[in-house]
């Protein structure tokens, strides 16, 4: 396996934790790590412009395979001349594998080793999904990173099923592999899986890192599990993987999640939580999430975060976007998602700053302190 | 009555019709005239950044005193230092006066000599406007031109109920006009009515220009009336407003009814219509109205309109439109908006110029032409 289109440079590693600074090189651009990556489902980051989602310091957005499958038709997007141009997003892109939505959104879904049968969440139309499908669409997309087909099992899942479920994943990525054309374009990063049993994770770890991918992802452990659940399998799954490769846990979205993820050596992350919070009138600030409908905010003139430096947060005030929100005018997503991406990628560059000066202990208890008004 | 919150100049009359080229420099900026002007109801133009709105050209907005008036209220729009601080918006603003919406919206609604008693659309609350507190709101509001508190009289109202109600709108009048406090800041334009009946545009016309106010509005021709019946009355009422003043048409936004309003010598207008229709997936374009729900679109990678300069013209194909709008993604409502207001804008800049050239009457011709498809 070449992996050409994405270089992996692991800058530094924090001294009294196991979080790492590094950078991905990818044919669209650079990608400093740690780093949040926005979703932008339908090929759009919800209610806002590209130009907007970039001034937030994204680095790199994800699509939706299943998403864009079913509507407008990976067809069309490949004809568009790929995601980047259909969207007007020239920075990186990654597209996911379509697997946690067939088994979370498609109806009616039957597993074999073959693949996925499902109906569409839209017209009940019927579609299979293959790993060879997926790469198929992900190749239409075009975008930098792809992410191998597999099987995510329910989180209460028992051994048994975990087992074979891992097994045939593994079987998968060896198709997702073998189907992938040009590995100078876009990268292939496999996922492990294997649920909360240590064995099992390593089994597919040892199984997946054989292949010598460009990245992995370490899926299944943001699906409706305890906290503690998710720090377990985080405290050994990442050393689980080669040093030398970016490490991505999927669908995290929130501070302490993140923070944990990084502490134990994560490079990504993403989720549609700071966008989607946003609709529903939900700000992350500096000292903890408020919710813009409060009544307190309708003579607040000052900005929602202080120590924000985003669009929002420098041109309107508490009163304003509470105004906005409480008469359902689209400004109010636009304006609270952005200062929303922006905290997340602000709160990554410091992140990045405190590995690099080893201090992202303190970074952590002191972001705590303000966010969550306690010990980190 | 001072007008020094407002000075209009008329820069030149096209030599074949009524259309006039004029400037108006209120304390916000200087305005181009003919101009259109786009309206942000809720102290927001729907689904656009106000950097947006000026980036298509616009170069006032309007504001609604109804709206504002029953959320968030004038009081606290007065406490954030105006409207323009409190929507980050630094060019002019017109408001209207409430009376329409009164008219439009309210229910249980009572007229009377005193103003007009109603209960609010939102939660049923009673509330009265009347002529001094339509300018107690406007002035908390700060916009660069207020409007005269008037009736507007249902379009099928017989000439005894126009002549009453024409007569107590120059009572009222009377009556903003003392209640004005500072015309240094904010310029208060008077309106005609008068309904279809020419003696009583003259006699409205008589009674409202005797106060010398800064501007005027040709009132009730754009509540449901036959085209016909609105050239009609284009065609005697400009004539009856003193010529060194702006003349303002409320509520067209249709590229036929402006080029009949600036063809008998109209100034300014508003409407929603563009970035209404443009939520409901309808675009302005130099061949006509398209709905980019059509599926003819869906593999249509060229731009919305191949001749328009504007932000989702130069950057998105209809494709890419069509899928957003299928998808209800409301950054299909912030493109077609912006396009659509760009369109309008742009239409203005060219009508500016023909007047300029003394070629109105051919580029009104050639856009009907290619708008229409007929004869202007």
């Amino acid at each position: 396996m070449g992996n050409s289109a994405l270089i992996f440079e692991l800058l530094h590693k924090d001294a009294r934790t196991k979080a790492r600074r590094g950078r991905i090189t990818t044919p669209h651009g650079v990608i400093e790590t740690p780093v949040f990556m926005p979703v932008g489902t339908q090929a759009t980051v919800k209610a806002m412009k590209p130009e907007d989602v970039k001034n937030t310091g994204a680095q790199i957005i994800l699509g939706n395979t299943y998403h864009l499958y079913l509507r407008p038709g990976s067809d069309i997007i490949r004809e568009a001349g790929g995601l980047h141009k259909f969207m007007n997003w020239d920075k990186p892109i990654l597209t996911d594998s379509g697997g946690f939505q067939v088994f979370s959104l498609g109806h009616m879904r039957k597993i074999t080793e073959e693949g996925v049968k499902f109906q569409s969440y839209i017209d009940g139309s019927r579609h299979m999904l293959t790993p060879e499908k997926s790469i198929e669409i992900q190749t239409d997309l075009g975008s930098d990173i792809m992410m191998a087909f597999d099987e995510c099992a329910p989180p209460d899942a028992d051994y048994n099923y975990i087992e074979r479920s891992q097994a045939m994943t593994t079987r998968w990525l060896e198709r997702c592999i073998k189907a992938q054309k040009d590995t100078d374009k876009q990268a292939l990063f496999g996922i492990m899986q294997g649920g909360f049993f240590r064995d099992l994770r390593e089994k597919s770890a040892e199984a997946i890192v054989s292949f010598d991918l460009p990245g992995y992802a370490i899926g299944g452990i943001s699906v409706g599990e305890t906290k503690e659940e998710y720090i377990g399998v985080l405290e050994y799954a990442p050393d689980l993987l080669p040093e030398n490769k970016p490490r991505y846990v999927m669908g995290i979205g929130t501070p302490d999640y993140i923070f944990e993820a990084v502490e134990h050596g994560v490079d990504m992350f993403d989720c549609v939580e700071p966008t989607r919070i946003a609709r529903h009138g939900m700000a992350m600030t500096s000292h903890g999430r408020l919710s813009i409908k409060n009544a307190r905010f309708a003579r607040d003139f000052t900005p929602l975060d202080p120590e924000c430096d985003c669009y929002t947060c420098r041109n309107y005030s508490r009163a304003y976007l509470r105004h906005l929100f409480r008469e359902n005018e689209a400004l109010s997503h636009m304006l609270l998602s952005e200062h929303n991406l922006r905290f997340l990628s602000h709160m990554c560059e410091n992140i990045r700053t405190a590995i690099e000066e080893d201090r992202f202990k303190e970074y952590k208890k002191e972001f705590y302190s303000k966010y969550y008004n306690e010990e980190a």
